[in-house]
């Protein structure tokens, strides 16, 4: 998770002649971007270089990456008329750099390349804030005192994830990835009433044969819903232990982590002991793909990377 | 938990007289400002006005209540030497308006008094970011890079806050509460490894007889190692069910909780629906301690506040 990203000095060398948004919408650019980092790192997969929240731009947000604040959406949805007022997106026309962004990232890969897009809720939360938040005190409010104008949201949300995704398949994906990056901040019920509907339908619509990896962070007390939302493989992130969190989402379904990405700041030495402990949680079972729990953090060493993949790779094959 | 507090509008005037700091430090205003909110919002305990942080202040770390962004340590601990030059805090000394606060707002109150302070862990993370953080990397590069220097901070920590903490005490707490706020943030391991036996050594040096309220946030990973650290009480916060997190913990403890405070800007219909599902998973046990899952948020409507204490009296009563 952000495989290409400021880390990488040959990321930041790109990023001194585009601004965030135009990268993303440059298809070269992007797919370059992409090829790129699984060549510097050795990884067995691609992620698309794209951004949760592009699907979202179409729909008149006003979205905006500034320096050092991350995604500003100007015009934010608050109300129902602000809902109701919303343009439909026809996802498959209206971001066509993604889908020539994949199917150039495809062509160029030896390895699978995963697509993705933000889960509805987590787009909702920034919809709705403007924003990043550290309450989600208007996502939550919208959600408790206008549920209709809620569910609308998140209705047609769900349709423009499904076009979206399975536009990014059609392009070449060989399997999606859903960010619910932020749905951890919901209790369980809220999750279950408000979240869970629209995530099964969403799932449901996706091309069929085509792996889901349904991701989230801070998740740990939605596990089991989140199992009941859908998918092929279940993110996990650090705050449970890899067999804890297998465990509870079930042995038949794949699960993805769970390393804090802060222990790559950390000595190489620390980095393998952690690597050990996830891998011999994982040992004897079919399913996990080892990752870490969250994105790839700014100012992370990129040897430490590239010694973390080199030693998931020793240790499996033993 | 923020009983007293922005959200309230008879603080507010009194924090026009006084900066957070100073506010913190008159025993006579503190324990003033404890009982009005007790008598605002007819609640079954006080929780002295205070911040988890006072007791690093006199650790020379420049503490200082920004406008806004919180507290601003100014001179972080950071490295091995950082930790060997910290003084040595003589805790029932140093901070005497704290213990000043208690004995005035117990001899005020008719209800009983929680004294309180940051937990180890906690503190450790401010006095090494400098502040309040988003990924504790410098905190967690510490921990993996010098667990001498961690260990070492660790138990200072400990000692003062045990220090700190009896002193509540013998001034008329009669219970006291850790606030770990952020151990959330913490894998298992980590916490086993570099928390775990510093909470134990300050469990087990508080005056015994006195109740012990464990809290932190964004512990659902964590609540079974929470438990074997120690405490009559556990916190627990949203992001998991009641009855689900007091399995984790064992019905032989007691725990506190776990209404998201962002549901009181909701209307009353649904905060008390939320009530009373969470009062129903708490039926036919002894021990549960009805309370938000974290500290009230500022612009939280003080009406719904009061509402909420109402039907949790009500409902309780039947």
């Amino acid at each position: 998770m952000r495989q290409a990203g400021r880390y990488m000095p040959e990321y930041r060398a790109v990023r001194e002649r585009y601004s965030f948004l135009d990268l993303c919408k440059d298809a070269d650019a992007a797919a370059d971007v992409t090829v790129t980092a699984v060549e510097r790192l050795g990884v067995d997969a691609a992620i698309i270089f794209a951004d949760i929240l592009l699907i979202v731009e179409p729909m008149g947000v006003g979205l905006e990456f500034t320096k050092g604040d991350g995604p500003v959406l100007h015009h934010p949805v608050r109300t129902a008329a602000d809902v109701a007022r919303m343009p439909e997106v026809d996802a498959p026309a209206a971001v066509p750099f993604v889908y020539d962004a994949v199917r150039q990232a495809k062509a160029a890969l030896k390895v699978p390349l995963i697509g993705f897009s933000g889960a509805p809720f987590t787009l909702a939360s920034y919809v709705i804030e403007g924003g990043g938040s550290r309450n989600y005190i208007r996502t939550k409010s919208l959600m408790y005192s206008e549920p209709e104008a809620w569910h609308t949201l998140l209705r047609r949300l769900t349709t423009a994830v499904v076009g979206y995704l399975n536009a990014q398949i059609a392009a070449g994906a060989d399997a999606v990835q859903l960010f619910d990056s932020w749905v951890g901040c919901l209790a369980p019920d809220d999750y279950r009433q408000f979240v869970l509907p629209h995530m099964q339908t969403l799932i449901r619509g996706l091309t069929p044969g085509v792996p889901v990896i349904h991701f989230g962070t801070g998740t740990c007390g939605l596990l089991e819903l989140m199992r009941q939302a859908g998918g092929d493989v279940i993110g996990l992130d650090w705050h449970i232990e890899l067999d804890a969190g297998w465990q509870r989402v079930g042995h038949d379904v794949a699960v993805q982590g769970n390393l804090d990405p802060v222990v790559l700041f950390g000595p190489v030495e620390e980095i393998r002991s952690r690597t050990v402990r996830i891998l011999e949680q994982a040992r004897g079972r079919h399913g996990h793909i080892f990752n870490l729990g969250h994105g790839i953090l700014p100012n992370t060493p990129v040897d430490h990377v590239i010694a973390l993949i080199d030693m998931v790779h020793e240790l499996s094959s033993r």
